[in-house]
This record gives structure tokens, sequence and C-alpha cells, in this order.
């Protein structure tokens, strides 16, 4: 916002009064987010929000009702800057960095893979979005995760319908690491939270379970021998912050130069910066 | 601020030494106020400052004094943001509403409530200010509220000065929260704490009795029937956030237009936005 | 950064993952400062941080080493706003003060004394910082201090570097409070830790011998009688915030202009503004 000579103000969640949907109101602690909605539209020109986990209490889905409740109430455009099931501005980023590095998308091995971590509080929404404009824009996705880290069925069910609509493009699921690794222009592994981690009625609140099932597939990390068995010009992907010794080596996410695969990390990170600004542009008048 | 081409930074108290009048001072968190005052005003051209509540222990005055403190030391101008008597950028928010809807003061009656919220939390800035700047302007201002919500006696006696010496406008206080809707062009009903909630000296720090005082007036909620007790034409103010349910009813507050009496608070809202920048256009140079 | 036409963001350490060098590292909680600093390079154009205390344990030199960290990664300038070694900002705007007050630094004698605080949480920094670059320009630089407060010995080696290469100048320790304000021009008395309580290996961790080492020394708090003691044109210098009553009674920081020795704190307060913009000026391009 401010390299295009705009001002964003940070509205800090806990000092103000926390923007709540009816039902989850508490007097002199939240405000109703209609009521939000409708004074910032008063006062600026988009409304920028992320939101997940914790402040929804990881009630899946819970983020993005917010989101769009704010949007429901709103006359300037709401910016999702992340929620629980979408990451918008990720993903386009993570596309843009496809084309930037492959010129386009036809014919290129896109594969969104789990990866280990130590801590189970990960959201959805980066494989989520990723998956979703992979299939979009046409290219071979493969999701690959340990059973029991399955994504949410109505993003599938959409990534496959992309995937059937088009001429070009696939999209399939896969439970092998390696096999996933295989041929990828595109190997993007990274740690997502199991269904059961996420409240009822979509999960089961169950830490001890969704810790189980992580430390089962430690094995999950990308080396330099899995990003070998990769196409010979692959591109290591990770939204980051990446849990390092853990989704992936220290070898794999420092190679940013060289021969054959590199680590496309902070180009994809400085992409999120002109994809955001892209679309501010394009919406805000 | 920003809108005006400036920039506002904001030092968030927990983050910087905290400042504190002589006597309340911590070493190694606090900083006197008068060598805060006088640091900032050799970088920035205003201080604007919010306290009341916590932060003062609901000391009534405490918060007052802090700025007066500021003001005393300064170079530069102080802009009150709200403290615990007063709130004067709500204030002309206020009036200025009032002039917007009906293009005077003059036979306008104002009606400042209580209302029943299930936290006692609640500073009395607000209704202070309101009928200060609702006397001074000319109004028939009515103060409605329970006994034992009495607002600062000399809030009170200046607004009956205001009152006593205008050839127009009026100042009465109510005890009957229909009563006092019945023919208003302005109601605003809004919940405060009883003078026992504050700390001693003013108070008795007697969150219980408080408590007591509230729940025995539950009755006292804007809802249609009461808005339609009004003037044909009257609008409902509050300052935001309203507690939703308790202060007032969601079809009072979401009713921004139609026929006959409606909400006015996103235009109350918007309008403080307007004084502020007036005001800031009038003192920094 | 806002007078100079640009913009600086304030990345809250609590809000984003906690920048963290190999091997303090937490899933989901920190991230690896290699990686920060190249996707903060990629967003804008130079990193300020300030970093001593409890962010690195009082782990002495931990916070440097994170600078370091960042300055090895990053391609953009990392401008130090103090860390637990270094405050550069500060070393320059106090020796700006004294070419301001008494235009140049030639057999200017400056002296950096110890003062009593009921906090024993007090980084060496300024100081440190202070007596470098008062050897540095020539000064005749006085160290004081009891026994057991000792800074530094590699800074105290720089010190005396300085001072014996060069023609003017000299460095030297007291440890007698009274003595080294004598004939003073700079008199700068401030609180600062001793090395036991620092963590190991560099101290011992103990707070309770800190605290009696400084509780013997209640009487190194610079009084108008101190400052009388000094030359008759002598300043006053603290980087404030100053604990008042303890480092400083009140007539003597106070005492900002008149005959004699005065204050010259709130002008340093401002000099710091204009060094920092001088350094950011020179390169940030």
């Amino acid at each position: 916002m401010t390299q295009l000579g705009g001002h964003a103000h940070f509205l800090d969640p806990t000092k103000i009064y926390t923007p709540a949907r009816e039902g989850k109101e508490i007097a002199y602690t939240t405000e109703r987010v209609s009521d939000v909605a409708r004074v910032l539209s008063r006062m600026g020109t988009a409304i920028a929000i992320r939101c997940y986990g914790d402040p929804v209490e990881w009630e899946y889905g819970g983020a993005h009702a917010l989101l769009k409740e704010f949007a429901r109430w709103s006359d300037i455009p709401i910016l999702n800057m992340e929620d629980d099931i979408y990451h918008p501005f990720q993903g386009l980023a993570d596309i843009f960095t496809v084309k930037e590095k492959f010129g386009g998308f036809k014919d290129v091995n896109f594969t969104m893979s789990w990866a280990y971590s130590p801590s189970v509080h990960k959201p959805r929404a980066v494989p989520q979005s990723a998956i979703l404009y992979a299939s979009m824009m046409g290219m071979n996705v493969t999701l690959a995760h340990p059973k029991g880290m399955e994504l949410d069925p109505e993003i599938i069910a959409q990534c496959q319908e992309y995937a059937g609509t088009s001429d070009v493009g696939s999209f399939k699921i896969s439970h092998d690491f390696e096999a996933s690794a295989k041929d990828a222009h595109v190997f993007y592994p990274k740690a997502w939270c199991p269904e059961v981690f996420f409240k009822p009625p979509v999960g089961e609140d169950d830490l001890q379970k969704s810790q189980e099932i992580f430390d089962q597939h430690k094995d999950w990390k990308c080396t330099s021998e899995i990003m070998e068995m990769a196409d010979k010009n692959a591109i290591y992907l990770h939204c980051l912050p990446a849990d390092r010794g853990f989704e992936v080596t220290n070898d794999v996410i420092d190679k940013t130069s060289g021969k054959g695969w590199t680590s496309a990390v902070f180009d994809e990170a400085e992409n999120r910066l002109h994809v955001q600004k892209a679309v501010m542009t394009l919406l805000m008048k």
C-alpha cells in the first residue's frame, strides 16, 4: 500500500473492540462485524483481513465466514490476506512464480505435498489455494499427502472440475511422497493439520490424534535427494516461514541459484508483494 | 491525519516506557510525563492521547490530569481523543450530526439517556461531553438516568449555567426512560458506570454494588417502541460500539433509512472523522 | 523516516514469526534470520532493529549477534537502533550535542559515570558507545563507576587505543563519583548492570548479587551539588528515560536554561532524530 502511495492502518484486534459475528459478542470487548464494516467504510478505501486458527478457535470456516460477513456489510473492497479456507494472494504469487520460471502453465507438473513439522497448528489455506489456482491454470496437478491429511472435499471437487473441463491439465491425489516428486517442475511441500484437529462439527478437536498422525510421517521431508527426483529444472516452493530441518533441509531451501533444481522461495515471497499491489490497484479506485 | 497528508505514529504505552505523573513512576517501566512531553515536542507537531479506565485504575479524573500534565509540558498541541471526564471529538461529532440532520440547534430536543449493558466498565466521558455541547449550543437538553447513575456534578452545573445564560435552550434531569424519549428529536441512550464504581475518594471501588444498580435497570433498552414515542423525524445516536441486545435492539440501530425515525450512528461515526480533521487543521500549523 | 518522505513499518516481533538464529528456532513461532532478512530485502530499502535484554535473555552479545546475522543475509542496510553492546545512534547524538554546545572536542572533559537506579535491568550499550565515540573524537574521557560495574573489556581496550593513537584526548577510569564530576564539561551519569547480571559464560545470571552491588551505591546520584563541582559551563547528559530521584534529582534534569551548568537532555534527544536522519540519508539510496 505504501509503495502505491497510500497508507495502511494496522488495526490490532486485541487493541480495538474485536470484530465479532452475531452470537459471538461480549459487552465492552467485541463489536459486531456489521458495525465495524460500516464504520470503516466511511473511513478508508479498502479493508484487508487476515484471520485463521486461534482467533476463531480452529473452527474450520469460521474465519472465512467472518470475512464474508465483512464483505456483506462493507461498501469498500475486502481483501483476504489469508483465512482458514483460502489464501488468494499466496495462490496468485505461486502461479505468478510458475509463469515467471516456466513461461506458462501448459505441461507444467505442479506437486503440492504435505510435509512434516513438529507443530500441528498449521492451517490449510495455502495448499488449498495453491491446488485451486494451479488446476484453474491448466497445470498437471498432484496433491500428495499421507492418509488422514485430506483437504476440504469441496476444494478437491473444484480442482477436479477445473481439470475435467479444460483441454489441458489434470488433477490427481497421491499418498506417496517420493512418487509425487518425480518429474515435478514445481515441488511445494508444506505441513497442514488433519481434519480431526479442527473443532466439531468438521473435526474432533483432537490434538493428540493429530500429533500421532504427524509423527508417523516424519519422513515426509524435502531433501536434496528428493529434489533430484524432480525435473532437472524444478523449483522448490514454500510460502514461508518454513520449518527448517523438518519440512525441508537447509541445502534445499538455500539453493537459490546454480545448475539444476533451485529454491524459488524468495522470488515467490517477492511476487506476493507484486500480486498484492496489482490486486489493490484493480480494486481500489 | 493521513487524509490531511501527515503521518500519525502510534506509540503503544505498553511498548514504550509508560508516561507517568510524578509519584506514579516505576524504574525501567515508566517515564515522567514532563520528559515524554518535552521529547515528543522535539519530534512532531501534535500529541493525541486517549486514556481512561484501567490505565488509571478507574480513579476518576486521573486520565484528565495526565492529559493536563502533558499540556503543561508540551510545546505542541495536545489532542484529547477521550479521557475519563471529556470526549471532545465525540461531542463535536454529536452536535455536528444534529446540525446536519436538523439544520441547527434551536428547539431541538436532545435526550442523553443511560441504557443497560452487561458490563459496568463504562466511562462517563461520552455523555458528559454530549450534554455539555448540547447545552452550549442551546438545545433543550434532557439527561435521563436511574437514581445512582448521576454524572459529575461539575458537568451538570456547567450545563445548567449554559442553559440559564442563553435565550434559547434548557437543561433538565429525568429518571424516567420513556418520558425522556417522548418528543425527542435526538435520542442518545448509552451505558455509563455509577460513581461508586470509581476508586475513592470519588467512588467506593465497589464493583458489586455497581453491578446491582445496573441489573435493576435492564429495561432501559432502546427498542423501536421507545423510538416511536420520539419525534417522527427523530434520530437515534450512539458513539459506538453499542452493546446490541442490551443498550439497543437490532431493529433500532440498523434502521439507517426509511420513513420516520432513523439511526444516524454511521453518519455520526463518519462525522467524528470530519471534526477531527477540522480541529487538526486549525491547531497544527 | 517519515520526515524524509519515506515510511517505516513497525514489525512487532510478538506478532510476526520472531526472527531467530539457527539453533534457537521453534516451529510455528520463529523464522530463521536468514529467511527474514532475505524476504525483507525484497520488500524495503533498509531494516532497523532494536534488541537487547529479555528477548535474548540477557545473554551478553546475543542481540549483537542477531544483528550481525541480519547484516550477513540482507541485501539492504541494517540500522542498529540499540543492541546489547552498541547504541550507535545514541553515541552519535551524544557527540553531536557536545559539538553543538562546545564547538568541538579538543580539551573537552567528558565523564561517563554509573549512577544508581532501583532497577538493575539496565543494558550497557549507551555508556559503551558514549565512551567509544568520545575517545574516537579526542575528548578527555573519564569512565567512572563503583568496583564491580566494569564495562566490556574489549570496549575499554578500544577506547584506550583511540586515546593512545591520537595527539589529543585521553582515557581513564575512576571509582570516585565526585572526583569524576570535577571540572567535567560533560557529565553523563546513568545506571548499567554489572557483569554478574548477564547469563553465563559472560556473567553469572545473579540478580541478587547485582542488586546488592547496586544498593551499596545509592549515593551515586547526580545532584545540583555534584553539578556545581563540574565546569561552570558544564552540561548534564542522559539518553532518557532517566530514573528521577535515583540517577538524578529533578533540579538537575529540569535546569534546561539559566546561568552556569545546564541540562542538555532535550537537545540531546532531538539530536538523535537529526543523526538518525543523516545516517538514513547516507545509507538509503
